[in-house]
Order: structure tokens, then C-alpha cells, then sequence
């Protein structure tokens, strides 16, 4: 390797080449993004037709025989800058992932993926897992023949967690939950045993225009650069990167719960500004945008959680707030904002959770999948499993399977294993990260409370999100927070948040 | 021929072809409706960076040699039906048009045109037409020699109406334009010579949503289909299929001119009901949309003109307009509306025009092109011929260029001909085809003044829309009206209503 960028001709073809595989991307994204947006009714079929048509261009540009030439030969060379040499390595990863499954497998699954996700839109309606066991034994099976592709991989599940969380393993994984398990059982016990706060002025009624241009000023403050992005209305919240300098976002509103929009809209401004802050001469590469499932959660969930439920943050925005909303909010008072945006309770629902509940939801999740795949336990099994492990993490027993293990549809698309863990990750990780920005800008929290959030963005931006995927997720991990990944400043956050608002410790 | 369509192998290879030709038309089409509704500004190089791998993907798919040799066997056969043989030479048309200029040709035409439109760009706010001669010189020329790569057009001015309008030559326009000449000029002297109607109202200040909510609500009546399309806002209006049931319109909207947004909303929603109304198993081939800018052009001009700028129509939507702007309105009667909105005046600006004098603009240039590409009249000489045309057609004289041969894009692109007559030919048209729908359904005006335009529309969509390209144009005017295009009614239509609202004969 060398610190000079190789620039001949053979290097200009990959990145031709790539650029050619960023922009099929990009107009994918497009068409997901109207899909969502402003996609007439009518013309679904269509769409999806159009969909198919650009995978099947973008899959042939992403494999053909001589992109394959193309990285064989920039691997032989020792003249690469760092740099190129992980654009080479993250090109070869994407090329196998697109290549080693034959053909007629990926079809087969593919197909019974659609199968599967089209039985689960009826089974869930009709409360009726019984209906989903054989769709989600040949998920299993299909997941487990597509791990058998990969023998780098010992275990089944850590294929899976790689693709999303590259390099961590579900040893790790299960190292990380273990520990978070023991802590925050018993502090979400304590927090609702002390009970819940004020929140009856959530429920009124909020005008939707006035709730969209509230936290879009809070994110033109955050840093999201409108320039390159905008927010649209969408069932559920996505972010997307539609080329190079357009990322965009979605939100949804509820009139009756003005913290639907607002921290949704935090939530992928996060997700966002990551994506945005990518360096520009990495766009169009194999390493220009976010590095993994967790670390790009971890933005979304800094910005919303960290920062956006955050003390400091009503003590800049409760004014502007309540300026917005002044007959809503009369009788309400900054500190009980603050304290309705952090009601703690116990809940059935994956995504209704609270900021502490939620890992509890995602850590039997990942638990599940990891038995299923490990074969210590059958489809069969798996919804007296899920009672099993609500009990013993949330104290709840779902009433029916729709509030049960029919809710989520990670698991009904085909595949089973590395759909969860990066939710959680993503919350450790971002308490990580907010821990290494103060500790190299003391005083953040006051930064917050004057709406000021250059210093943090800029150091988020410097050592999370320029980057890209330049560096292993672990990798970039330690180089940003001095360590490895560790739970230590997740839950020295949560026990002295939740220990102050709630009084227990 | 037979009545039977071929369902072989071979032909399906074709539909499937046609089929990806129409989805990358379509995803093509998204780029630029998203370019030109919410595409971030930030984000324009790489939009266009996006458009042009689209162009060069969709280029390769419509003139690789595997496509050649399918259109070849077609063409061989003798079992096709009536629809399939002309699909088959529609696509030949198209393939030829594509693949017998030569490569290093169009790059150097397309480059030229490149630099010509951005020259135009600054030679037009610079008032400077000498500037814009050379690249003129050079367009006719690039334009000339297109042509010659078409031997069987005797004609270049026939190649390039050819492109836009199958099968018309500039014989048969320069005669359908002298007699509209002959006529139109006397008729505007005496309808301007009779003194304007009141307009005060219209410059009074009109609500934006209100305004598009109402011209939704007309076209909505019209029978444009919101679930397979939609409305937004551009700079410019047009209307684009996105898809096969997926057919957009955009306005714009001034708040002091109630008739910008809603009679670009009516000509739109003409062009896309248009659209929306070919045969569904004609979408995805090659006849599946409009047959020729002037048939197009028929239809916009129709619902915006013959319908939208009627008595009827305002007897129809007077009231509801009222409802919405009752201050605004609250001196003006059904009347002063219907006349305000049939304004006629003298102007420079093509695009500012009345539907009286709109055509004389238009055939000043038409025959300004004629004569450039048959040498008749240099480059050199085109702004004193623009200047002796406007006098003799419209009796004015531009004091800039900008007001005058600068103010068109058309031939700014690189490429001079058979960018204008298609305008005027379907204002003629217009009134033809709605003559034939009345004949057809005795007493339509008292539909429209009942806002029902079901028998209307009606006998549009399957005289007009449903056929899509199945006929030449001058076949479909046939088949729909009994005769060859003719001015005649457009002539009479006019003479009528001027004649009645202006009191001239």
C-alpha cells in the first residue's frame, strides 16, 4: 500500500464502474422513494415491474465476468493507497455476496420470500401463527443453505450479522445483550415501579403543518443539509440516499401525539446526516456511505434519544415549542415535557417501546433467531419461546399472536438471522459516541440548551460519518472512542437519566 | 395479415423487449419529473449523471443487434394481426431512427446542441442575437445533414415533421397554414379593432391551494384518473407518463392571474387523459401512447380551449369558481368571466398569446425554419425576416431580440425544423375532432354546462385515445371525423365565437 492514489487507467474502469453501480443504486432508491411518496394508486404493478427491470440491470453490472477481472486484478496490487485497498476489499465482499449463491437459489428463495410475506399479510390479520410454521421452516432452511455458501463462516448466524454489523460475531453479540439484559431488567422495574409522569397534553390536538415545520427547524439546527435533502409524508419513517448529495427522508404525523412526527423526524435526520457527511471524494465507491446496521443506528438514535429527550434540548426548543402550540401547552411546563418524552412503560409492541424497554424487545428477538439457526429450537416451539421470553424480560404474556410473534415482518420476508441485533448495537453505540464527543468537547450539554450542535456535529461528522466505510466497523469504532465496543457508557447514560427523572438509582 | 395475434416464442422475445424499452422509458421520465418537482438542489450534477447512464443503458437495449434481427423477422412474417404489423413498424421506425446515424455523429450534434443552449442562456438576457449566428449556422447544418441520412425524405423539412407528425409533409402544413393565414389576419384585426373586455378581476389576489383545489376539481370532471395520476408544481407544466397507468401533469401558479394555473391544469390534463386512455394491451409496445405532437397538442388545446374557454363551461363552473373566491369575484358576473378569458391581443411572446392570434406566432416561425433549411434565407437573415414576418402576420415590432427570435428555446437545442408546426396543427385538429364528437352526440355544449363530460370524453377515448399509435395520424383524423384534416371547422369555431363575443362576422 501506498499513501499516492493509484490512478491509471485500470483504476479509473473500477471506478467507472462503480460510479455506474452508485448511480443504478440511486435511481433504485428513486423509485422506492416515490413508491412511498407520491406513487399514484393505480400504478403499483407497473412500479414493481420497473423495480425488477433495474435489479435485474444493476444485479448483471454488479457480477459480469469482467468487473470479476476488474477486481482480481486491483487485489494483485501492492500500489493501492489504504484507502483504494478497502474500496477493493469492500467491492470483493459486495461481489461475492452477489455472485457465490447460484442462481437458481436465489430464485427459489426469492420466490418463496414473497410467498412468505404474502401469507404472513393475511396470517397476521388473522392471528393465526399456526398458518406461518411452514413458511418459516423453509425460511430457516433456506437461510441455513445460504449461510453453507459462505464456510468462512462457522456459524450460521454470524454470516448474517456480518452482512449487516461486518466483523462482529454472535458470540459477541450475545456478550453485549447478556450484560445489558442483567442492568436493565431491573432498572425498567424500578423506573415503573416509581410511576408514570404527566402526559395527558400529548393527546391533544396538534395542527400537522405547524408539527412537520417544528422539527424541521430542529434539524436545519441539528446540521441536516436541506440542500441536499428534504422531508416527505410516508406510512413509515425511512431515510434514503438517492445519489450522491440527496438524501432524503420521510415522516409520518399523528395529530393526537405530536412526538410521532418529532422524533421520527430526529430520528432519520440521524440517519441522514450520517449519509451526508460521507466524504465527497468516497461517493460513488464501494465506501461512500454508512458502515454497518449498528453504527448507522447509532446516529439515528444519538440525535433522537441523546440529544432530542434530552433535558438540555426542551431547555432550547420548549419555548419555540410551545410558541407553536400555545393554547396546547398553557398549562404545561418545560420539566414536564421533558418527563412526558420519557414515560418508561411496559409494553407488547417492539415499536410503541420505550427508549429503555425497547433493547429488552430486540435482545429476545436476537435470541430466538439465534436459536432457531443453531437448531436448539423448532418453528414449532418458537411461540411458546416468545411467551417464554416476555415473560422472563418484560413480565408480559402477548394475548394474541398479532401482539405476539406475528408483529414484526423481519422474519416473514425468507430469511432468518441478523435483522435485530443492529437496533441494539445502535443504542450502546450511541451513548459510546456521545461519550467520546464530550470528553473531547466538555460541555455539550450547554452547547444543547443554546441549540448550538456544531461542536457535536462536527465531531460526529470528523469521526463517524466522513469515513464512511473506510474503516471496519470495530475498527472505526475504537479510532472514534479510544476502545472497543462496550456497554459501560449506555448504561451509565440511562441509569443516571432515568435515575434522576424517576429517583431510583 | 390475420386477425389472430402471434403468440410464439418470437414474438414474445419482442414484447418482452418493447416491454423493458417502455419501463426504462418510464423510469427515465421519473428522473425528470423528480428533477423538476423535489429533486434538492444540491443534488443536479448527480441527477444528471443518473439520467445519462439511463440514456446510454436504454440506447444500448433499443439498437443492440439481438433487437435488429428480431424487428428483421418480424418483419418477415406474414400471420400478424392489423395491431402487430403496425407495432412492428412503429419499433422499425424507432430502431432506424436510433441506429442510422452514426455514433461519432450524434455525440458531435449532441455536443453542439450542449453548447449551443447554453450559449442561448446568456445571449437571450444579453439582447444579443449575432452571438447565437454561428451556432444557428452550425444547427441548420448538423440538421441538414441528419436529414440526408434519411434519402427517403426528398424533402429535410419532411424528415424532421416526419419525426413529430408521421406522415405529413411541409406541403400539407404550408397549405393548411396559408389558409389559416388568410383568414386569421382580418379576423384578429376586427376582434381587437371591437376593443377589449374588463379583465380588472383576474389581476385581484387568488389563494394558491385554492386555485389548484378548484382546477383539480374541473379536470377531476373531465375524467383525468387521480389514481393513476396526480398533480404537482414546476416551473414549467407538462404532462409525462411515468409509467403505463402512471400518467403526471404539473402547473404553476400565480396569485394574481387565476387563469395561469387553471387553464395549464385543463391543457395538461388534455395531453394526459390522452395518455391515460390507450388500450391497456397496447401499453408496453410500441404503439402504446399519442400518435403525433398535433393529434397530442389536439387534445390539450381541446379541453383547454374548445371546453374550458366555452359559455358552457363557465355556465357550468361559474358558481363553484365563485364559491371559492367570493370576494374576489363578488362584482363580476358569468359573463364578464367568459369574456375576460377570451381576451384577444396583439403581443411578441408565442407563449403569452390568445387562442386567436397564438397561431399566427406559431406559423411565422414554421415558415422561417421551411426557409432556413431549404436555403432560401440565411442565418444572417433571419432577424430582419423575423421582423418583416411579424409585421406582415401580426402587424408588431419586437424593439429586442429577446422579445423576438431569441425568445424560443426550440431552435437553441441544436437542431432547426419541425419543432413548431405541431402546435398549431392541433389547434386545427382540435376543433375537427370536437366537430365530429357533436356530430356524434348532438348537444354536447349542454353537457358541458351540466359538467357532464362523460358522452365527450367518451367518444374521444375511442376515437382518439384508445388506438394509441395503431393508425398513421392522417388515418386516425380519417377514421375518427370522416375526412382528411381540414380547417374548416377550426376556421368556423372561431368565426363563431369571436364573431358572437365581439360582435364581428
Amino acid at each position: 500500500m501506498t499513501s499516492t492514489p493509484a490512478t491509471d487507467t485500470a483504476w479509473e474502469a473500477l471506478q467507472t464502474r462503480w460510479q455506474e453501480l452508485a448511480d443504478l443504486g440511486g435511481i433504485g432508491s428513486l423509485l422506492g422513494w416515490d413508491q412511498s411518496t407520491y406513487l399514484p394508486a393505480g400504478a403499483a404493478a407497473g412500479r414493481s415491474r420497473q423495480q425488477s427491470l433495474l435489479s435485474r440491470l444493476a444485479h448483471a453490472r454488479a457480477t459480469d465476468a469482467e468487473y470479476g477481472r476488474l477486481l482480481d486484478g486491483a487485489q494483485n496490487r501492492s500500489d493501492l493507497s489504504p484507502a483504494q485497498t478497502r474500496m477493493v476489499a469492500v467491492a470483493r465482499k459486495n461481489f461475492e455476496e452477489a455472485t457465490r449463491l447460484p442462481a437458481d437459489f436465489v430464485a427459489a428463495w426469492s420466490q418463496h420470500g414473497g410467498d412468505s410475506y404474502s401469507a404472513w399479510t393475511t396470517a397476521r390479520p388473522d392471528n393465526d401463527f399456526a398458518r406461518m410454521v411452514p413458511y418459516l421452516e423453509k425460511s430457516r432452511d433456506f437461510s441455513l443453505q445460504a449461510a453453507a455458501y459462505f464456510p468462512e463462516f462457522s456459524d450460521p448466524m454470524d454470516y448474517f450479522i456480518d452482512q449487516s454489523d461486518e466483523g462482529m460475531t454472535a458470540q459477541q453479540v450475545g456478550d453485549v445483550f447478556s450484560k445489558l439484559r442483567e442492568a436493565l431488567v431491573p432498572l425498567a422495574d424500578a423506573v415503573i415501579g416509581a410511576g408514570p409522569p404527566r402526559t395527558d397534553f400529548l393527546g391533544r390536538h396538534y395542527d400537522s403543518g405547524a408539527q412537520l415545520a417544528f422539527g424541521e427547524a430542529v434539524i436545519r439546527d441539528y446540521g441536516y443539509d436541506f440542500t441536499q435533502g428534504r422531508q416527505d409524508l410516508t406510512h413509515h419513517p425511512f431515510m434514503t440516499r438517492l445519489g450522491g448529495h440527496d438524501v432524503r427522508i420521510t415522516t409520518r404525523v399523528k395529530t393526537n401525539d405530536p412526538g410521532e412526527a418529532l422524533y421520527s423526524t430526529l430520528h432519520e435526520s440521524g440517519h441522514a446526516m450520517y449519509e451526508q457527511g460521507v466524504r465527497d471524494d468516497f461517493l460513488g465507491t464501494p465506501i461512500g456511505g454508512g458502515v454497518s446496521a449498528g453504527v448507522h443506528e447509532s446516529q439515528s438514535r444519538l440525535w433522537e434519544n441523546q440529544v432530542g429527550r434530552s433535558r438540555a434540548f426542551w431547555a432550547a426548543y420548549f419555548g419555540k415549542f410551545r410558541d407553536a402550540f400555545p393554547e396546547q401547552l398553557a398549562d404545561v411546563s418545560e420539566e414536564e415535557m421533558h418527563r412526558a418524552v420519557n414515560t418508561v412503560a411496559r409494553s407488547l409492541i417492539r415499536t410503541d417501546a420505550d427508549e429503555l424497554t425497547y433493547n429488552l424487545h430486540v435482545i429476545t428477538r436476537y435470541e430466538l433467531e439465534r436459536q432457531l439457526l443453531g437448531g436448539t429450537l423448532t418453528v414449532r416451539d418458537l411461540n411458546d419461546a416468545w411467551h417464554a421470553a416476555y415473560q422472563q424480560n418484560l413480565g408480559l404474556r402477548a394475548p394474541s399472536d398479532v401482539n405476539g410473534v406475528l408483529q414484526d415482518v423481519h422474519w416473514y420476508f425468507g430469511s432468518i438471522g441478523g435483522a435485530f441485533q443492529g437496533y441494539t448495537l445502535g443504542n450502546v453505540l450511541s451513548a459510546q459516541f456521545y461519550a467520546a464527543a464530550e470528553a473531547a468537547n466538555p460541555g455539550l450539554e450547554g452547547d444543547i440548551a443554546r441549540a448550538d450542535f456544531s461542536r457535536l456535529h462536527g465531531w460526529l461528522k470528523e469521526n463517524v460519518y466522513a469515513p464512511g466505510k473506510l474503516y471496519k466497523p470495530a475498527e472505526l469504532v475504537e479510532r472514534a472512542t479510544g476502545q472497543a465496543m462496550t456497554v459501560e457508557p449506555y448504561l451509565k447514560y440511562l441509569r443516571e437519566k432515568y435515575g434522576e427523572l424517576y429517583g431510583v438509582s
